[in-house]
């Protein structure tokens, strides 16, 4: 049984997720709320472990590759993301299951319908209650990831997949305006900062008052 | 698109399954058939490390733990059974989708809706063409594997789990007659390879003559 508020960051290599998510933590616990900020893949020691796997093996199979990061998300909510909502904390995850259907559906050619049934058999009912689009022109992102020295091999590819990446989460936004915001990242960490704060101020009112 | 023959043995530990895998294996050699044997949970480098992984830090979510193996089934299906099935070869599995529902399904209460949907998605149209359940009373294969030190963290649960475990294969064989045949190997090896010989010539004639 979900109490707590559960908020997703998406978006390609360096629009600016992980620092996001932890600007709106620490706004989130002045306003009063306990908040846990993960990440996928990874986020449990398993998790984490499987996540290694892949790196040092990748599965020939794109539907392997797909169920062990399934896999690592059941982990995650199991050991992680349940049990923080149940206690009612604030669950921010920088990447979730629209990263999946845009990098494991769109680009890795896994059947949308594998994707969808396991997002309903083992992610239900922990769908986010509001997920952020970072959008950001991927020239810029994948120069900012570079900088960092953050680029992984998805990161590497041709620039056209990063351009379908950008319009895989855009697509998901638009159709499900419920849960999606899409904010433009090519400005500056405040105005993003703003713009989420009052994103999910607008969402998720009686728990930020 | 499958042309050879896939066979799968069945059935609780110490019935004989991978005895009476390389016996049928001979059979089919000295007969003119290209024989593969392999084996579930492995049968490729990254799924016998998946194996090794949950062997050594076990998932604490059962749906994890699922989709894991599930993952090393596919990387299975991908890199070595369709390839030799496409090739015109014979298959012999030792576990596949009958232990997955018996084992993580009856037992481990794995919702029975994600481990059909997995097996349309990602196994089919690879189902075997004929699967041999080994039907044996749990307290003599256990005893079977006792001796030859094979237990498995499945094999030491209470004697109960285990009689759970056969009854489960016998309903699968009795559900989906057209797949499976039941055999008693309560026997000798050699009646028990009689007998499998006698399945397999019975329903995959035409590559057996």
């Amino acid at each position: 049984m979900k109490i707590g508020h559960f908020i997703t960051f998406e978006g390609g290599e360096g629009v600016g997720k992980s620092t996001q998510a932890r600007l709106l933590a620490d706004r989130l616990k002045v306003a009063g709320h306990v908040v846990v900020v993960t990440r996928e893949p990874g986020g449990t020691p398993l998790a984490e472990k499987i996540r290694d796997l892949i790196l040092q093996q990748r599965p020939k199979s794109p539907e392997a590759e797909f169920l062990m990061f399934a896999a690592a998300r059941a982990e995650h909510l199991s050991a992680v993301i349940r049990p923080a909502l149940e206690a009612g904390q604030t669950v921010i995850c920088d990447r979730f299951i629209d990263s999946t259907r845009v990098y494991q559906g769109d680009v890795f050619g896994v059947e949308r319908a594998l994707i969808l049934a396991v997002e309903q058999l083992v992610v239900a009912p922990t769908i986010p209650d509001l997920t952020i689009v970072l959008d950001l022109d991927p020239t810029v992102g994948l120069k900012r990831a570079a900088e960092r020295g953050t680029l992984s091999r998805y990161d590497k590819a041709r620039i056209e997949i990063h351009d379908d990446l950008r319009q895989g989460f855009l697509t998901i936004a638009q159709s499900e305006p419920d849960r999606c915001v899409i904010i433009d990242a090519a400005r500056s960490v405040d105005v993003i900062a703003a713009d989420v704060w009052t994103a999910v101020a607008a969402r998720l009112v009686p728990a930020c008052g």
